[in-house]
């Protein structure tokens, strides 16, 4: 099934099901008022939230039409955003440019930073260019929602934790990454409100693809309505999301509602494109000396989404637009 | 006034108010069900909070004894805990701990990491040793709990989103720290779930200890009994919390119930003590060649607490025990 929060001026929004087609939702809030009262209990609420999506599936109910641009994130205020960077040639190609190594257990041992969790920012929200100089990119990830994972979490057990699916544009200050990990405590400043797709999608809405803890199907990245990327997010996920899930849980248990991501999405092979700029501003340097490409500017426009195999949006696409602050 | 979250169960627990001596509370929950609730739209509540609070300390309503082994954590999950490191000298004994160098921006830039908000502890829940190995030890900080709090929030500014003050024992296994650190992503692993004071009180309840964004009083950590650091949580706070906001907000904004804590608290008088083994931990490398103070084992008892001038505990204590896991 596919979840989403319709806005209604409440911190928390309202949980409504939508149709598989993406066309008609229907509102939810009898079984749950928001997504995270869904996870909170998701044993006792999952049968009828899955029952509710079926009639509006098989046209029992018509439901409403969908509005994006009245969709919150998923989770307006999560407890937890977790971001992995589990594609080794994101990883490379990123320290290249900032002339850092990658760490030594590069391949042995995931990278994940701890993000904010409190303000989360709705698929259609602007993204505020507070100063050029930061140098503004987005980040293409795919993201689990976690249902309450206890420490010491093991690989092979990982898969019944996740609840449900989505996209996210995790934005990045890329000149602010330098000067804030030299300081050794992550990413902090440099890791402004993080987007997400309208719709949040239960594993089993992916068939297939779903499969060994990675989303076999390509992510798809548009700049100014030119698509730039559509790299596979499966076999190149060097750590799926039940490694990462094993990792995290390492010293500590994860509360229903946990965001885990997976870090940019990324293909060795140059001809899959790109998941945010930073990745095109080093290839411009590996082949002519200098980046050609800026980061994004007001106007930018940037558009993520996911197709599957049949050219239908999983997710629904995040959309946003690059304004000035 | 002092609130607090009583177990029943639930997620979040329920509200309650505690009278001044800290013996006896009163059910807040027909003014909010739960801390986070009364955060969220504290305007209104506030003072419907502070008379409850009022009857409480002039007893016109007898309330219920304080059992603290009833009490959750103020906020047992919270959308951010963001952790300050506002005290120079900490930073410079634990970096030497480790052999490596202060920031080149220790007195300009504050250090803040993401910690972990969705699973938190309770003042006396057990601290898991899961592996003796990792160096387990605690933390002893302030912490306050802010409003709504918008980007690029100046100093000046920053008071009026302190909403409430407590203290936390930000657990950390040290043994960890320099792996984590080295892979730059920030501490993720090296901190397991943070454990906070029966009470978190507002500001005005310290009455002139609260000044310039500082708590002007001693922190007093035991270790089995034994009192082994009481230093002054004022002056050598060298980032204050109002700057530590400015600090935070440049990038984003904050959602009320979001957690900020100062840091480790120490002073660079040693005849203050330790919030903290590591501290100790280095000061016999600098002394002897090598540390003499094992880090905590099954069966240690960790005390935290904050006297008034008078003697009276303003947060209530943390007292928690390490157990194996």
């Amino acid at each position: 099934m596919k979840l989403a929060t319709l806005r209604d001026g409440t911190r928390d929004g309202t949980l409504v099901v939508v149709r598989r087609d993406n066309q008609a939702l229907a509102p939810a809030a009898e079984i749950a008022p928001t997504l995270q009262a869904a996870l909170d209990r998701w044993d006792e609420v999952a049968p009828a939230l899955a029952a509710l999506s079926e009639r509006l599936d098989q046209g029992a109910i018509d439901g409403q039409p969908v509005e994006v641009s009245k969709l919150g994130p998923p989770l307006p205020r999560a407890y937890e955003w977790v971001d992995g960077s589990a594609y080794i040639n994101h990883i490379i190609l990123v320290r290249k440019a900032r002339g850092a190594e990658p760490p030594a257990t590069l391949e042995t041992d995931p990278l994940v930073y701890q993000g904010g969790s409190g303000v989360l920012l709705a698929p259609t929200d602007d993204i505020a260019l507070t100063n050029p100089e930061w140098g503004l990119d987005f980040e293409a990830e795919i993201c689990a929602i976690l249902a309450d994972t206890p420490q010491g979490t093991r690989p092979d057990d990982a898969g019944s934790y996740v609840r449900l699916l989505m996209l996210c544009n995790d934005v990045t200050l890329r000149n602010l990454i330098p000067p804030e990990l030299a300081k050794g405590f992550g990413f902090f400043t440099s890791k402004p409100a993080t987007a997400f797709s309208p719709f949040a999608v239960t594993p089993d809405e992916l068939g297939p693809a779903w499969r060994d803890g990675r989303v076999h199907l390509p992510l798809r990245s548009s700049l100014n309505g030119e698509l730039v990327g559509s790299p596979d997010a499966g076999p190149e996920m060097h750590f799926s999301f039940f490694d990462l899930i094993a990792h995290i849980t390492k010293t500590r248990a994860f509360t229903a509602g946990t965001i885990l991501g997976s870090g940019t999405v990324s293909n060795a092979d140059r001809g899959k494109g790109i998941s945010c700029l930073a990745e095109r501003r080093m290839l411009e340097i590996i082949d002519d000396g200098a980046p050609s490409t800026p980061f994004l500017a007001a106007g930018d426009q940037v558009r993520i989404e996911m197709l599957d195999p049949d050219g239908r949006s999983i997710f629904g696409s995040i959309e946003q637009k690059v304004v000035t602050q």
